[in-house]
């Protein structure tokens, strides 16, 4: 039986924080040590570009990234580990998929929407303001991230799943004019995925400058979650551990056992500044020896490039060939009788 | 000093027609003789997608104009003649561009408003009906076509003078945001270009359905000129010349003195049967010997591949260290300190 192809695309704007590790890296991670799976995971730099003009920044994320997925342990025997950039060819099946995708489809994506309603509400008069063709277009380069490895399974959240009835709905499209080439993807939506909140108690989230970089150095990491905002009950007065951002990050890291040992912690009072103690020993003990596999990593950035490299082979193994028959099906070949 | 780099692309999904070649195609062919210019000419076949899904039509279209622009004497040895195909460095570039060109400008599109306007008047309630987003964003892929090869001149009919207005607009962009990399092109507007009439005596154009093939064979070919339309004035009648599809078409191939001495022929009255034996015989004489290469091409297609292969070879001298200056530019590199 062949494998499911499980497909995951990580924009490289930011610094992977724990919110990322917990909701998506560390299910993707043990997901990538699973015999039945094929899973394709690669750093998307030509995603980043829409929302970011920053080079250096684009660069420091594509390191880091990279760093914390092999730090943690990928396996990239079973999976293929690449880098959007060096696969061409999604960039030209991105151009024959924009030729058979509907204006109005993209017009009806949240993320334009959203931006559209934002500038209606500060009353200009351009809807489109400020809002650039990556933006207005993603979904079509999303699409073609997917198709390219005919990818059964794309896991995301609740927000994303618009993103993969697109890719559908364009792969469907194709196939109806040009014959059946792509398999239609699955979105796969985790109930279960971890969401933490951040510093100020709202998501945890790049956006809202919240976010605890997941392989700080100890003492600032230390400090980072000494200074998780709080209530101000004091030690002794009984605590509330629903919606508290201590006990919801904590419950990503600890057994069942320990979760229920601290909820009655809570119920007698525990003072936050032990709460926090706990916490930071939890993560810490969890993480401390990937951070050092991340530092080393840092430090011999050919050992990530290597992995990357050998990603993109295999990538192409498949991207190239495949791109000739999408070519061939469009009309666009070698001049012959 | 060094040469002007002057660009053309030719969209694949048609047979060229002799108003193809007498506006475009004979004096770009000129053009590709002058030692002042490096002329890059190519096939522009991911353009065909936006409008034709019919595989074999762009591969025939691509087949016919290849073997049309090296059977007239397109002088290979100065220009870069090239598939836009074999080229994929330009859709990683159109993707770069993406990113810096505003939504707004592509609303402004006339192509992409026309087709809206043409939506507004059947009156429906989608003003995007049937409209792809090749249509919507083509113009940024032209700007792609055009600053891969840094472009100093791109002839242009007055309906395309926007295109170029876009792609420096958005050229300047992307040189604001990362830095001096591309030159902004310039719209040429040839005044004195010939437009010729059709067989119904509209603009000749594949559109309107009412072209005649510039290297049909010679007897259908004289058959399509005796079909184009006249007025119902008899041999003896005086005839106006202005606004006569014969006498138009006649201008573009004869010389000034012949354009003359036809005129007297108007004035005293010439037969519409011996004005068409007088066109036919004109023009048959100035393509026959090119009729022959291109026949002779068709049934060597691989002597056209050459070609096209040697251009796209010429073309990624360029391209190649190009792009990777602009993925530089864009933070998009290898992982390193």
């Amino acid at each position: 039986m062949s494998k499911s192809i499980v497909l995951t695309g990580i924009t490289t704007t930011g610094t992977p924080h724990l919110g990322n590790y917990a909701g998506a890296i560390r299910p993707a991670i043990a997901a990538s040590k699973n015999d039945d799976v094929r899973p394709f995971y690669f750093l998307a730099d030509y995603h980043a570009l829409i929302k970011c003009n920053e080079p250096e920044r684009v660069k420091q994320s594509s390191r880091e990234i990279a760093a914390t997925w092999l730090a943690l342990g990928l396996d990239t025997s079973n999976a293929v580990f690449y880098r959007q950039s060096d696969v061409p060819e999604i960039m030209e099946l991105t151009w024959m998929l924009t030729c058979v995708t509907a204006k109005g489809l993209m017009n009806r994506a949240h993320a334009y929407k959203a931006a559209v309603a934002e500038n209606e509400e500060a009353g200009g008069n351009d809807p489109d303001k400020g809002i650039n063709m990556g933006l207005f277009s993603y979904p079509i380069l999303m699409a073609a991230d997917i198709l390219m490895f005919n990818a059964d399974k794309v896991p995301v959240g609740k927000d994303q799943i618009q993103h993969i009835e697109m890719a559908r709905d364009i792969a469907s499209r194709f196939n109806h004019l040009y014959g059946e080439h792509f398999t239609l993807p699955e979105a796969v939506v985790d109930d279960n995925a971890a969401t933490l909140l951040g510093l100020d108690g709202r998501k945890m989230s790049k956006s809202y400058n919240n976010t605890i970089p997941l392989f700080e150095k100890e003492k600032k990491f230390r400090k980072l979650i000494n200074k998780i905002k709080t209530n101000s009950l004091e030690p002794g007065e009984p605590k509330d551990p629903e919606g508290c951002t201590l006990f919801g990050i904590y419950q990503a890291f600890a057994t069942p056992a320990e979760v229920e040992a601290v909820r009655q912690q809570y119920a007698e009072g525990i003072a936050w500044g032990e709460m926090k103690k706990i916490l930071f020993e939890k993560i810490n003990d969890e993480i401390t020896p990937a951070r050092e596999r991340y530092e080393a990593l840092l430090e011999a950035p050919e050992h990530i490039e290597e992995q990357l490299q050998e990603g993109a082979k295999k990538a192409r193994e498949i991207s190239k060939p495949f791109i000739q028959e999408l070519r061939e099906a469009v009309g666009i070949s070698k001049i012959s009788l």
